[in-house]
Order: C-alpha cells, then structure tokens, then sequence
C-alpha cells in the first residue's frame, strides 16, 4: 500500500478536540505515539448539558485512569427509570447497583459534558506527546506516499503518518469518504441545568428518570455532585414537517409538552429555551476509511441520542483504534482498516438501534398499549436486550 | 310514556332474519311473546363463510338448548394461536381445552354462519308463536300510541307492541336514531371455504390459527365437523387509500399477500376470489332506542372482525333483550331502555377493542417488535384480557 507506515516518527493527526477527538489522541499517546490535535472553535469547549456514561465506554475511561476525576465531579445513579410522559406511571427500570457494576466491569456516570471535556483536556495537556492546537479550521486532507497531509483555513499545514477526523456531525473530512448528508428527524431538543436546590420537580436524586410518551419525552438526572440538576425535553415538531422556518420555537415547546402530566410542567419553566439541537443522524455506511486517513465518533457514525450512546461510542472508538496501532504497530494502513472493519459494523447496529429506540419512546396508538404493557411486565433483571451494547467485549472483533 | 306496554298481545317486529334477528325472536318466544320476524331477502340465508362463536355466545346457545345442534356441525377447537404471517413464528396462544371450558361455562365453537343460520331457523319454525315472513322490506317504522308499525315496500303493514331493527351495517331503522354512515376501514376480506382434503396447506386441525402482519393477516380453521377448511384473508387496500374504483381486487390480494410465509402462500391458491368484503365498522352511539323501537346486532353495533365478536354479541344482544322483558313483563317501553343502558356501554367497549385489536395485529416497525415480544413472553394461562369479553356477567348490568 502506497502509505503503509507512514514517517514512523510522524504525529497522529487528529481533526477536532471534542470528547471522541481528545479521548482518541490520549489513548494514542498512551501507546506511545505522537498526536497533534487540530481543532477550529478558538478553544476546547463544549456545549450542552448533560451527558450519560455506560459501562461500555467507563471502562475505557477506567483504562485511560480517569475514572478518579470522573468520581469528583460525576454522579452515580442507582437506576435508569421509564416512565409515562401523559401519566407518570412507572414502566420499568434498570439497577446499576453493585450487581451492574459487577456484571459489567464498570459504574453507570452521568456528568456534564464540559466536566468530562476538561478531564479529557487535562489529561492530554499533562501528556507532552499530545500537541493541541486551536483554531485550526480544516480545509483538505490528503493521502501523500509517506503520510497523510492536512492543511487549514489559516495556510498552515501539518504532516502525519496517520489522520483520524473526529469532527462531528458535520464533518468535513467525512467528504472524504460520502457526499451523505445529515438526516433531519424532525425532533428538537432543549437541554440545560439548573441548580438543585432551585428544581421547580425533580426525580428520586439517584436516578436517571426518561419520561416517554407520544412524539415526546422529558429527561431528568443530577450532575456535578448532585449541585446541578439536567434537564431534556425532545419533541417532534409539526413545525418541521410543514416546512416552517422558526420550527422547534420555545411556542411550540410549550405547547406540545402542555398534554404531559404534572411533574413534568412543574418543571419546565426553569428547562432552558436559549438554545435548540434539531436531533440529526445519518444513515450508516460501511467505509470510512482511506488509507492513513480514517473516521471517529459523529464524524462516522452521528446517532439520535435515544441509547444515550453518542460520546460512548467515540470512546470506544478512540480504545479501537488505539487496540489497532497496537496490533498493527508496523502498518498504519492496516490498523486503520482493522479499525473500520469492526467499528462499521458496531456503531451501525448501535445507529440503528438509537432510531428504533427512539421509535419505541415515540410511539403511540395500539403500539403505544402494546409497549406500555410489555416495559410494566419486563423483569428489571433481565439484561438480554443490553448486553450486546454494555456487555464486555474485544472492540476490534468483527461483529454487531 | 306514550307506548307503555303496548298491546301486550301484539307480537314483537323483529326487522332481519340474520342470525341477530333469529337468534332474539327463538329468545323471545321462550319468555311467551309472539314473534313477527320480516326478512328482505326471498330466503333466510347467511352468506360468507366460518364463523366463532366465544363463550359469551355459546352460553347463550346453551340455554336456547341449540348446542346439541351445534356439536353435530361446529368444531370445538383446542387453541387459538397466534403467528407471525411473515415469518410463521408461534407468538401465543389461548387454551381452549377443559380449564377454558370450565373457567366460562361453555366451550369455544367455530362453524359455518349458513350452519348457525340453519339451527336457529329451524329452532324459530319449531316454535307456533314466530312467523318468519321473507321477502319483507321495511319502509317504514314508527311508534304509535299503542305499540308500533313497520310498514313494508310491498305496500303491507304490521303492528307490534316492539320492534327490534336486526338489518345489519346498512340498516334502515338506525336511521331513526343515527344519520351516522358505516366506516370504511380501507381492509378488504376474502374468505372460502374447500373440503379439507383438498385444502393445499392446513394448521394442525385442532386449532384456530391467525397468521398477523403489517396491513394484513390470514385465518384458517376447520368447519362442519372438520370436513371443510375455512380460510380468510384480509390486506390494507392501499387502492382504496387512493380513491381508485375497483380497490382490494384479486390483484391486489396476490401483490399484498406475496410478502407472507410459504405456508400462507402455499394456501392462498385455493382461497375464494367470487367474492370480497370490503371491512366497515361504525362510531358506538349511546342511543338506539326511542320508545318501543330499538337495534340489535350490527345494526346497533357494527364491529371489524378482530375480536371475532360480531355475532357473539348479537347474541348476547338477543339473551339481553330476553331478560329486559322478562324483568319488564308490563313496561315494553322501560324493557327497552334497560337493554340500551347496558348494551350500548358494553359493545362500545367491544368496537372500540376490536379497532385497538386490529392495529395490534397490522402494526409495522417498532410496534411490530414490541408487539412479538409481548406475545412471545405472554403466559397462556392469563386471561386478565379476555375475562371482561368471555366471562360469565348479568347481560343488563350498566358496566363496559
């Protein structure tokens, strides 16, 4: 293959400092390689509210020797609880107890997206392998014989054996690859938090409580501690679907959540209307991979956020890839191809699990019935239907 | 009440010789009342094919002393079952055998509607108190001060002391109470019967099995003590959905069904194509009744087929209109008004299920996976579902 090494001695480079990007260029500069992180925002930040961690990506994070950070400021629920959005009915729950954190190998953490960012941060900029550089607007990438190449919008460009773009939803380097576009679920959210003690309603404070319902559901869980308290409200918006411009307004928020139950409008008046997420992903695809230059996180595989795994996903993705230099320490090419021939086939089936999840919250009618009935009769001890997401495995092994 | 007892020697007008009209003129009679039933057709005939008839019926067939008739053609099925019509996957089933039998005072019954037709015509000949006059239309009804008139479009008029309209969907005498108009359900039904030796692929002849899928589902049973097989076939028309003239035709059958399993397929050659039936129901109205007129069977109450009920409860409405007269034997009008309270609560809870059962069955997507699971982990030995239909309960309480 025409790049096969790479400059041995060449960085890695990494196109975007979000969570998959930084917990990528830790993971490799633990193996011993040199990473350079291009990122374009001025600083190494991240927006949104909450985020929820599961055992598949925690024991990456354990691995990575985070975990201790992670324990100041995340929060460790006791369960992840369904209820009814019109009725506030309990449907089931899962415990993530000791007997979860035993099967699983690792805790359950929900924590605010900006504290995990700056774990992430702190750890590669304690690391002098990891060279991170903002404000780095990507322009091309490209195979050359001995590398790859990546120049930027400011005229600088940089040179390394291999290049991974994790640069989210709207990726450019992912052009590379697929002339794809995000697909619009005509969904909104609005996510934000409040201090504890100021909660109009909140949930049980060891739980993660989701409340579904037709077209609709209301996220509550703690964060930092337990001082901040998260809050999602997600709805499909008629708006969208008109065609309108201004869909998903705060007007429509408010009138589509008015048929939820008590628990929920006592707390939407301190649930934050400055800023919307219309809820995109893509359909998956089966190459994302060319040469030294490969994929990471949303900028592969964006997924509606219904199994809460978009940051879990790239976490595992930044372990995969750093499994695959490891394997393949002498051929970049064919450590990233190991790489996408496993994770394509994974994140896949967890895109399209997100959708049918999200179907499944959503629904309504006789299958509204049918899904009430079958989330009251589960028994909260059965884990078939989570072990092939949560459950240990070896992250390069071809399989769903 | 202007109508009171009416002439209490005047017979009861019962409009439709069905088997809603038979079955209320054999009850009828037994409590002492003379009985006019007026037939449009030329013959008393049932067209279609088999028929089930659930405990809630049969019971009432036994205390008309008809079942000993019924055991020589019926078939006494030893489960309903539940399959997948894509796959042929086993999703549930109910027990028919002694347990059920015992549970509900009766058994379950499947046999040809002209069979069913032919037992209680002949229990109605038998008796001198029934005059069952084809070839009557109705006109015409109305209340007088002294009982009631029907008057016919051969130009004859008959007085009673009630009537009772038994014409089915298309009903005349709703029209007194309703100007609402049958719903088209967009599902197209086509049902035969062959012998069962011919028959090109049976279930296990002990069993009533529906095969259930998206916008469609298939039904087989045995009949007429096993020697004829009954086969139905229904499909959401999507020609209909489009205004076309000639929807749910054979061609359409054959695309719809070409996606079922081998079974369904290898049986289809042999189904019935002379004839379909387009599938209506109508919106539960909570007044059938004005003074000494009142409905009966699909006249009162049209249902979709899903819960198998149609006759069932027109029977249920012929023991119920029975027992309001013996409990009225001087008050025609006040009979008739306690059988509106209890029967318009309770088969409004019938239509309106048969509809929820019927989006079960053709349920797609996320519902569908939802739906499978449920049934595949339902225990067969809970009737919490079916206990409010089939259980033994006084016909004129007010209670769904």
């Amino acid at each position: 293959m025409a790049n096969g090494t790479g400059g041995s001695k060449d960085p890695i480079l990494v196109v975007g400092g979000g969570i998959g990007g930084l917990a990528a260029a830790l993971r490799l500069s633990r193996s011993g390689h040199d990473v350079v992180v291009l990122e374009k925002a001025a600083q190494f930040v991240e927006i949104g509210a909450g985020l929820q961690l599961a055992p598949n990506a925690t024991r990456v994070l354990t691995s990575l020797g985070l975990m201790d950070k992670i324990r100041e400021v995340g929060v460790f629920p006791n369960r992840l609880r369904l209820k009814t959005a019109l009725t506030d009915e309990n449907l089931s729950y899962l415990d993530l107890g000791e007997g979860f954190i035993q099967r699983y190998g690792a805790p359950y953490v929900v924590m605010h997206r900006n504290d995990l960012l700056t774990i992430l941060l702190q750890g590669c900029q304690e690391q002098p392998s990891i060279e991170l550089l903002p404000g780095k607007e990507i322009r091309e990438v490209e195979n050359q014989p001995d590398g790859v190449i990546a120049v930027c919008a400011d005229g600088t460009s940089y040179r390394g054996k291999a290049l991974i773009g994790a640069d989210g939803l709207w990726s450019t380097v992912r052009k590379k690859f697929s002339d794809d576009a995000p697909v619009n679920s005509g969904y909104v959210s609005y996510r934000g938090t409040v201090p504890t003690d100021r909660a109009t309603a909140h949930a049980p404070l060891d739980e993660v409580v989701a409340w579904i319902g037709p077209n609709l559901h209301y996220v509550q869980y703690p964060l930092r501690s337990g001082n901040l308290y998260n809050q999602v409200a997600v709805f499909k918006s008629d708006q969208y679907l008109k065609g309108m411009e201004d869909w998903g307004n705060s007007e429509e928020l408010e009138e589509k959540l008015s048929v939820t139950c008590e628990h929920i409008r006592t707390a939407m008046p301190l649930l934050g209307r400055d800023h919307r997420w219309p809820m995109y992903d893509r359909e998956p695809i089966d190459k994302w991979t060319i040469g030294n230059i490969t994929l990471l996180g949303d900028a592969a595989h964006p997924m509606l956020q219904y199994l809460a795994q978009g940051a879990c996903q790239a976490i595992e993705d930044a372990e995969a890839i750093g499994m695959a230099f490891d394997r393949e320490p002498k051929n970049v090419t064919e450590a990233l191809a190991m790489y996408e021939r496993a994770r394509t086939i994974r994140t896949a089936r967890v895109q399209r699990n997100a959708r049918l999840w999200g179907d499944m919250w959503h629904i309504d009618g006789a299958g509204r019935l049918m899904r009430d009935e079958l989330f009251k009769t589960r028994d909260p001890d059965d884990h078939s239907h989570i072990e092939w997401l949560y459950g240990k495995r070896d992250l390069l092994e071809v399989r769903p």
